[in-house]
């Protein structure tokens, strides 16, 4: 069985397994009305479909434009046989739906970026597809029908439908009749009266209700363990990603109607000023229109851009730029996109129908002609989710499409959709790109696009980001301003143990840290004593430049292995029911442990620390797993751990990944070093006794040096 | 053109309009997939229906269960043509979509019990029945697919599904390139980025996405005012109702765990303290099993529940009793509902199948015998709205139940259906009730229930109240606790000019006014000097009990000609910009405009008084409307203000209703007295020379002396 990857599939493949796979094969979608129950028919290495019904045409799986990464699903241990009973389907004319087992016990995990709880049986969950989620609905703009549970196994809705999950609380009605009693005390507390905590029911049922549709495919991952369910489903979904280093560097936006030569003059500030920098971002006042988006220069504030972008690289740093996909008439990519488009408008703009590769060509040649071309070596998507419920600028459910899609589907499946679009464009001259998106879907492991949101809330952010690990997605909690020195600085520690280290400064000229205050900033007063807290944010962002080298290790295991680089406490210790409920914690990589401390929170905070021994990362003071730890507020460290034997490599401070100083690392060993540093992918980097020693190691053509080496705990 | 009333209905209509309307013709119902323009029938006066498509079977209007006031109808002003467009259907697999045209300047309100916004142009609106509301999406545990425009003419969709109605924000695709011109500056917040007032934008649309169903049938309701527009959609419903003199009094609900003892020391003490009430409520301990519940009495707190009833009667007060429709396996009515229930349990009961007639006869048959003929006058149907996202404790959207509803639909009619089940049995008993509930939908101006809810903000409470009147439903704005002592004198300022003004003290065994603090009030730690909080307390539920016959009056409209008795001001000043905006006063009546304070707002606030003279209800105090007026806040009085020429009659404060003294009026005319006071309906009186000399009126075996009177300002 052959690797199937992204560029075989561009020439088109058919057939067989592969095209099975990727919706080639368009036969499922025939009718067939009685069929609702089937068996569970292997499609890859522990990975089975059972077919309920007549599916839909347009739906993640069959519209995937990533092979499976078939190698490495077999290269993982052997599932002789599904991990789960056959599901039984139902179909009505409001849509199919879909009953599959839960055991006493059994807790569930998923369902995309949630915001506002991390363990879901017992609730209702919506994929639908919302910008500005407030309620712990399951709405996200970024949700996944996919959900892992505590038995180490993933399952897949493979819908582009705004699918309901009621996660185990509905039970069959009572057939029995039942002696009187006159029972105790009614509760007198709404709380008492509504929740019940239903996981320990026997007999319990996860129902999804899928609408419109007369069919659908449900996809089984096994396991055997969670975190190896979800490995299987990233891998199914053509593996995870190693973002260039650049983009683990930090990233920084500017305000929306700088100009060049205030952007630039803002960049170099930073090189002098020793802030790190990899990335800059433009925001929406690079184009001549937006909202809705031309995808061309501004005159007056970039009057030579391709100048403005090599002035912006001898600087060392990449270009991303802002943009949402709604064409402004006034666009040069209109008139070739006006028949590519759904029937509504947005911002007085088109939709493109992304559904159809032919728009997605379109639409990406465009840019890749105009701006990767010039430079552009990222982009940021905006504004591809939904409008939700604030005044509703985004295109109906009820919108059609060129391809056949409706509103519904397009939103299910446009954030994704248009990434591959850009990603495209990227792939075609071999360069590699990291970019930003605000919406994404299932199968999203193999793009190099990490999430963010208008929502703000510093909790939320972070079960965000521990949630983004069980569904294959990427979180950036981005900083964009503050109520407090302490508000920022605790934002900032969050965000560089992320995914993606940035500032969004896009409505402030100033960095937040001469003025938090919004109007000051912009009238350019700045804070007195801005350069102690202009300090306290470098050293933060040194951090990040620190930990490279192990984010580049924990990004190569996930395009390797499928293992999410950032991800919940439950998918390592899920048998650890005090710790598998942590919401405002999540591992980097397989060894250090994040526990961040919220602004005003003066008392610190409790950790229930998993099992076995740690080390403070800052200290090395060894600390004892399987009890609650009270961590104190300390204004100056955000309370990280590593497991005890960890080899941490950390780099030397730059202020870019560009700075070759970058390869000397300061190796810090916990303990008795038996936890040894390893890359896999592209850099293949063991720490042995030499490196002990300060030898140069080499790594293909990358070298590290070992500058220093110390011993804690 | 006779009146079809409810009694005939029972005995069964066939053929011609009245047919048509009841749905008891189901040939609508039959596949007609080409047909989805259609053009306006009449079918009844100034009401028109559109047929798009096939229509489901299960909807509002075709399980109506009271016919329309058609001889009302008929003495409305004669409407000779539709005042709107015929609409455009489009069906696909996922439903019926429906365009309607939306005019300039055109705003709309509407959509049942919304707590978030008044004007509802440029929203997303779904009528998704969801028990916990918390954000501004048109979800409600009253929705209603209705709506009303300043156009003066209002559109029912006929769907018992939960629709989603874009209020004009959606724009059509562009089509024609523009030139390329360099823009200002971007917005730098998301406020202006997102919010846009789309009311001045010509040829915009109401788009109507409802799910699953292959046709729609659209109602039309003409004017030519607003007002009249949604008295229109009152009668074709069946009327309002004129509830019980009881009903209007004062109603107080004690702790869920209370004995019959303890429930009438505190009534006693009630009388004792001229604390005026009516209908005393029992919550769920009067059961000897909730949730779910037997419909039983609990042996230890009520042993002898028919002695309890006379025991309240005596004291001249209603027994109104909680409950919900899930049916506890020890139930009496268990076994003969088990087969008329749907295929989930809710809380380990039966969920009945309430659009089975038989269901709601065998339902409401077992608790007229066993609680109507000890003399119970109503009931609190709780839960029966849904689940929402807390914890599910509601049936699933994808239920089955025996009459072929599915659990999408019977969330949208449970409401209503449950009612029935109930108010049938009071009719047959020619008794007349007011009772509470938690769910209504569309058609329900007939029904003798007020809405109530587990949300408390008060001015969310205030905004449900402004936007009830929009769709035929009344609510109460309960008091249950309060954060202070302002905060419980506002609350019930608000409440004693509601359409039902009650305290529920479901989980404090002593009011509130003895004691804030849940905890002590349930451990009888009373307040010091209780007692002037309590005297604060008495005088505004007499004010309650002075307005009784202003209510009665207003309600008696209400039942006779549509108009709502509690109603926004957009419904009498639709052309006033700023006074048809206001989300926080309400009118009472035709004259009376009441105008809250909330706690902690210690600057008062302000009022955008209508056009034409008031009079501070209160001092007597002349205003000019037209204008923005400041209200300084005072503790002692809620802002009243009522029409110039007013003639306002005040009855007596009694303990209850049936204290023969309430017949002794107190009346105040305000300015020239021009504005005569009327009572339609059953009650007619009418204020003359004569009254104002202080002589006996008579109305049917109803007489009323006017004790004195006074001129104010």
């Amino acid at each position: 069985m052959t690797n199937i990857n992204r560029r075989q599939l561009g020439k088109g493949l058919a057939g067989g397994l592969a095209a099975g796979l990727l919706g080639t094969g368009r036969s499922s979608a025939a009718p067939r009305p009685s069929q609702i129950d089937a068996a569970w028919t292997p499609v890859a290495p522990g990975v089975w479909k059972s077919t309920l019904g007549s599916p839909e045409a347009i739906t993640p799986v069959k519209g995937r434009l990533v092979a499976p990464k078939l190698t490495a699903l077999g290269s993982m241990q052997h599932a002789d046989k599904p991990p789960l009973a056959v599901p039984v389907g139902s179909v009505s004319a409001r849509g199919v739906s879909v009953e599959l087992p839960l055991h006493t016990n059994e807790e569930i995990y998923g369902f995309g970026l949630q915001f506002f709880s991390v363990q879901q049986r017992g609730k209702k969950r919506v994929t639908r597809v919302n910008a500005d989620p407030h309620m712990d609905t399951g709405d996200s703009h970024a949700p996944v029908p996919f959900y892992v549970t505590s038995h180490g196994y993933g399952v897949l809705i493979d819908t582009a439908r705004y699918a309901t999950f009621y996660c185990g609380e509905t039970k069959p009605k009572p057939t029995q009749a039942a002696a009187a009693v006159n029972s105790g005390d009614v509760p007198t507390t709404t709380t008492e009266l509504y929740s019940r905590n239903p996981a320990d029911e026997a007999s319990a049922k996860v129902l999804v209700d899928v609408p419109a549709a007369q069919g659908v495919d449900v996809y089984l991952f096994a396991g055997p363990t969670i975190l190896e369910a979800v490995r299987r489903y990233n891998l199914f979904s053509g593996g995870g990603i190693a973002p260039p280093e650049w983009g683990l560097g930090f990233w920084y936006r500017t305000q929306s109607n700088a100009t060049d030569k205030q952007v630039l003059a803002l960049m170099k500030e930073f090189r002098e000023r020793n802030i790190p920098c990899d990335v800059l971002g433009l925001e929406a006042g690079w184009q001549t229109h937006a909202y809705s988006c031309t995808y061309a220069w501004h005159k007056d504030r970039f009057p030579d851009p391709a100048s403005f972008v090599r002035q912006a690289k001898a600087l060392d740093l990449h270009v991303n730029l802002w943009e949402h996909a709604f064409i402004h008439p006034s666009s040069p990519v209109f008139t070739p996109m006006v028949d590519l488009a759904g029937d509504k408008g947005v911002w007085g703009g088109l939709v493109p129908d992304f559904e159809d590769p032919h728009a997605r060509k379109v639409y990406g040649d465009y840019q890749g002609k105009a701006l990767l071309d010039m430079g552009i070596d990222g982009f940021k998507l905006d504004e591809c989710d939904n409008s939700d419920y604030t005044r509703g600028w985004s295109f109906p459910e009820l919108s059609k499409f060129p391809s056949g899609a409706d509103g519904e589907q397009m939103h299910s499946i446009f954030g994704l959709r248009y990434q591959s679009a850009l990603w495209d464009q990227f792939e075609q001259r071999k360069r590699p790109t990291y970019c930003l998106v605000r919406s994404s879907g299932a199968l999203a492991a193999p793009y190099p696009f990490v999430l963010y949101s208008d929502l703000y809330e510093h909790r939320q952010f972070v079960r965000a980001l521990v949630n983004s690990g069980f569904s294959g997605l990427l979180w950036c909690p981005e900083v964009r301003d503050a109520k407090s020195d302490e508000d920022l600085i605790r934002r900032l520690q969050t965000v560089v143990f992320s995914p993606l280290a940035m500032i969004n400064g896009w409505y402030i000229p100033n960095p937040p840290w001469k003025q938090l205050d919004r109007k000051k900033n912009n009238a350019n007063e700045l804070m007195p004593q801005w350069e102690s807290l202009e300090a306290k944010c470098r050293e933060i962002i040194g951090w990040r430049m620190m930990i490279v080298p192990y984010l580049r290790a924990a990004f190569a295991k996930y395009a390797e292995d499928g293992a999410p680089p950032f991800r919940a406490l439950a998918l390592d210790w899920p048998d650890q029911p005090e710790v598998a409920k942590i919401d405002d914690a999540w591992m980097v990589g397989d060894r250090m442990l994040v526990a961040p401390l919220f602004a005003g929170e003066t008392s610190g905070r409790t950790l229930m620390l998993p099992p076995g021994t740690w080390h403070d990362f800052w200290t090395g003071t060894v600390m004892h797993g399987g009890t609650k730890v009270q961590i104190a507020s300390s204004f100056e460290k955000i309370p990280v751990y590593v497991k005890a034997g960890s080899v941490m490599p950390l780099a030397a401070v730059t202020n870019s990944t560009a700075d070759p100083h970058r390869r000397q690392l300061t190796v810090q060993v916990f303990g008795d070093g038996s936890l040894p540093f390893e890359m896999a992918g592209s850099l293949k980097l063991s720490w042995d006794q030499a490196a002990k020693k300060g030898s140069l190691m080499q790594s293909g053509s990358e070298a590290y040096t070992v500058a220093s080496w110390s011993v804690k705990g």
